[in-house]
């Protein structure tokens, strides 16, 4: 028996959209234990005078629950 | 960088649904800090007697992460 | 064991969708014995004029069926 | 025959989700002749210091086009 | 009023679907005060070597938040 | 040339998911004649002390129309 | 304020997808007082012996309820 | 490089599906150079007295930007 | 016990939708024994100077399998 | 790097969902090679005399690849 | 109050996905003033001889109206 | 008359979604003649020990078929 949660987490970088993935999974290691892979949910770009300012990635991160 | 979460709240009232929205918000800022916005993600009401007891609105509730 | 039916109102307010979704949950009620919540399901507006002339909302009713 | 364009527009208010719509059927109503109704596709709130700062609403508003 | 909050539990079992739901169930009670139920959102199963190693499902569990 | 319509049952077992949906079948097909099949919508349980009090399927019921 | 119903309808046709909304539209109308419109949810074919038997068209049928 | 836009028409003829989706297309060319397509998104009748007074189909209508 | 599979089919036709679908289906009993249905996922027209050139219909086939 | 189908498969039995998912499992592993899991994408019964006839459930299947 | 358009873009590139944004909002800011982000619907590659040809994206820009 | 066929493969890569994209396209082109394009379906990674260990790209495939 394994039981995991699934979260949603927000990630921004102002460089690529896979920046904002791993930024995203770095943090919630930081906070979480046992994170084992996540689901892009959405990918957002902000705009500022005409050029991407950042991108913006939402996912669904899974990190198993200590028993 | 900015990393946030984002969690489901269900918040109920028995005056309207922007009442359900209020109550959840309140609620959701005595406990998580940081809170910046919220999704409105379902919209429901409970009948008894033929007319609505309660007003129930469940919303995706973001709040930024501390690093 | 409770067996419900689910069926689709669409009700029509020229005051709000609040008032919409009171007079669907008020005319269900006269035909329908034990109606016990309602799922909005679309929100609209007509509009005429260059401004709204009512507010429609569909909802997903349902009633406890008798044995 | 009837041809209609339909057109995302997302306004925002500090009052209710409802002003929110209001304001933007008179806003695409000044631009877009004919307009005939409004789909809300969309709810959201921010907030500020743990309250509600504003209300946003997106809508696909349906106008007819001219012969 | 009443806040709750819902959050996305996924449980293995090699049983069944069922008891799958039932480890989750109990897994998220010995962490959460006052669950209140729980809504399924996907079904898989695990394969090898020709027949099913383990069922997963993912499901939104809700609890009441005290106040 | 064949009509039928589709109308969503609500059925409750403390029992499981497959018994929820014999007993809604079952409730049906005394009110309703020529009941032919169903497709599953949703499957929920609820909650209470920890462990699972029902289950519940939301399903849409097919059933042909006499001419 | 009108009150109306949706109810999902399917209809099959040995001819063709038009066909079999017509059809279902006028086995409705006769049950039915007051159809306003339906919304085309499916279009299914069945096929026997390499070449199309059916036409099958599911549609949700709205219709105005009496005061 | 290719950038092109996508816009909603929704065309209604009195004929049949096919007709409003000739009309749309007929339509949107005299407004708008360079359409390569469309993608049918939706599709209603309107009732009246019974039968079928009019075909609805909203159409994703693509159309290439110049330079 | 009956096992099929669903096979995705895209079918191109200068002179309608329903021509498509047919174009589908029998190109698809060529390779495939035992067909049994399609059910329509969707449906497209390109568009060349100004005039619908070819209808596109992607559908989602069954087969049964042989034991 | 790994490169993995996936199928759609619809199994029927006549006993319980779960024998269904188990049958169609069978079936699968009989052609396909490396199959490693399946997401329950439908759940459907037909109904015959008031009772349930067969229980199918159509469900997504991987397999790997060989290089 | 805020009022803003959201707008569907279709933009490809022979680079990558991220190029094919770019170019996206490059363009659309040529056009339309105070574009202020995009939310990327759908991913697209094309294929010619067994090797990635181009890279569509499509995107809903939002850009704020003037009073 | 055109008929293509849809099949979805699910690509993994250590080092990035397109390169998921690329390995996916290259391994379908060795067996399936005639791929046309590709749209994406799901993106996810998976993690260990706090860092992303693949990239994983479900996408349904095109590829015409010969008459």
């Amino acid at each position: 028996m394994t039981v995991a949660r699934v979260t949603e987490i927000s990630a921004t970088s102002d460089k690529s959209f896979e920046d904002a993935v791993n930024q995203g999974i770095d943090r919630a290691s930081k906070t979480l234990r046992g994170v084992t892979g996540a689901w892009i949910k959405e990918q957002k770009v902000t705009v500022s005078g005409g050029s991407i300012a950042s991108y913006q990635v939402n996912m669904m991160v899974s990190f198993v629950l200590d028993d």
